[in-house]
């Protein structure tokens, strides 16, 4: 809970329309529905959660995901049951969440996280354009590192039959931002406690090379995922 | 898609059942159920990214967590949605994922990525008693940065009464784990391209103290996010 004004945050031209879904009520001035943002987010982390209603209640699964422009792609194996169900059309809910920090307060109650976070609703369709799938896999490998795509064999007519790509449009979408230091209440300035903020970032470790491998690591020397 | 069998692991003598909803249908050799393992994930991941079915369809947000035994604990405003919804006891589905590394096979089809994940399926009950919402509110200070808890200022009567704790019970869940190197197809091995894994953890930078803080930093140098 922060003690700074609940208004909007001014949004620039090129920006998603808000919804009744993607309003936020509280904290409003952490929202944004800026595309370039929106894209960043979505494009610097690894995995979204997504989520739909089955016949036994809700399910939140991790998926790895790409975007293309403004569409989110997932895919899997055909037995799959949360693509299963995303193909046949069920409402879902992608989130998307970066830490970017640890916000300790001089109080419990302010203590917080920074963060940048994508959350989209919508219904996904399954890709069965051929390029669309070719397309798709390449910038699902890209999005683990990108440029990957291009150096390793492509799908075959069997792993594409096996596999099912399903597209999510990026419309109804709204992002929420936290940065900065905690905001304590005044009469706890004086506590002889330490207060500020720790920034954290998902590093690389050196690459581990597979039995076998000669050829040399052929990316960046540290993948930087910090690409926006 | 792995090609390593698709058997199901041995579990532990101190472990979960599995139901219907956490048995899993692929994979199984990743299902893990054993307790100590799905405790530690849970404490390590920073976000859970809890799910409900709200009147406008399904919702996934992401949440600090902290866990007591075996419960997991929520906290936020009353006027949080989800929270209230939590609170009214819609079923819920929390899921916390970290990602271990990226798994970078020879061919687009087997990449991956390694990662721990647990997911929980129940409904929440709000904390009305003050020594739980107390250890509560400790312990969500403390999956911060362990130990802080005793340090801060804890919440007073008005915090108290405008924070909503819930908790949810740690029983019908699972964890999977994919840990390693890609698995090929035999006749990719060939190719000439690089293939292995590449290692991520979080890592935290230097602390940023917040203006007027003359206290020195208390906690270790650098915060360990790999409790387990």
């Amino acid at each position: 809970v922060s003690a700074t004004p609940d208004t909007a945050a001014p949004q620039p031209d090129s920006a998603y329309s808000p919804t009744g879904r993607t309003t936020l009520r509280r904290h409003r001035e952490r929202a944004r529905y800026d595309r370039d943002l929106v894209h960043a987010i979505l494009d610097e982390a690894l995995v979204a959660h997504v989520g739909f209603t089955s016949e036994h209640g809700p399910i939140v699964l991790p998926m790895v995901h790409a975007r293309l422009g403004d569409d989110l792609y997932f895919h899997g194996a055909r037995a799959n049951a949360l693509l299963g169900a995303l193909k046949d059309g069920v409402p879902a809910c992608a989130t998307v969440t970066i830490v970017d920090g640890l916000v300790l307060a001089r109080s419990a109650f302010h203590h917080s996280m920074n963060f940048r976070c994508v959350t989209i609703f919508g219904v996904a369709t399954e890709v069965t354009d051929p390029e669309e799938v070719r397309r798709a896999s390449t910038a699902l490998v890209d999005h683990l590192v990108p440029g990957r795509g291009d150096l390793v064999r492509a799908p075959d007519d069997g792993e594409v039959r096996r596999t099912l790509f399903v597209r999510m449009p990026i419309d109804e979408v709204s992002a929420k931002v936290r940065t900065g230091g905690p905001v304590d209440e005044e009469a706890d300035l004086a506590l002889d406690v330490w207060a500020g903020h720790l920034p954290l970032e998902t590093t690389a470790g050196p690459p581990v090379a597979d039995v076998g491998v000669s050829a040399p690591w052929p990316h960046a020397s540290s993948v930087d995922r910090r690409r926006s």
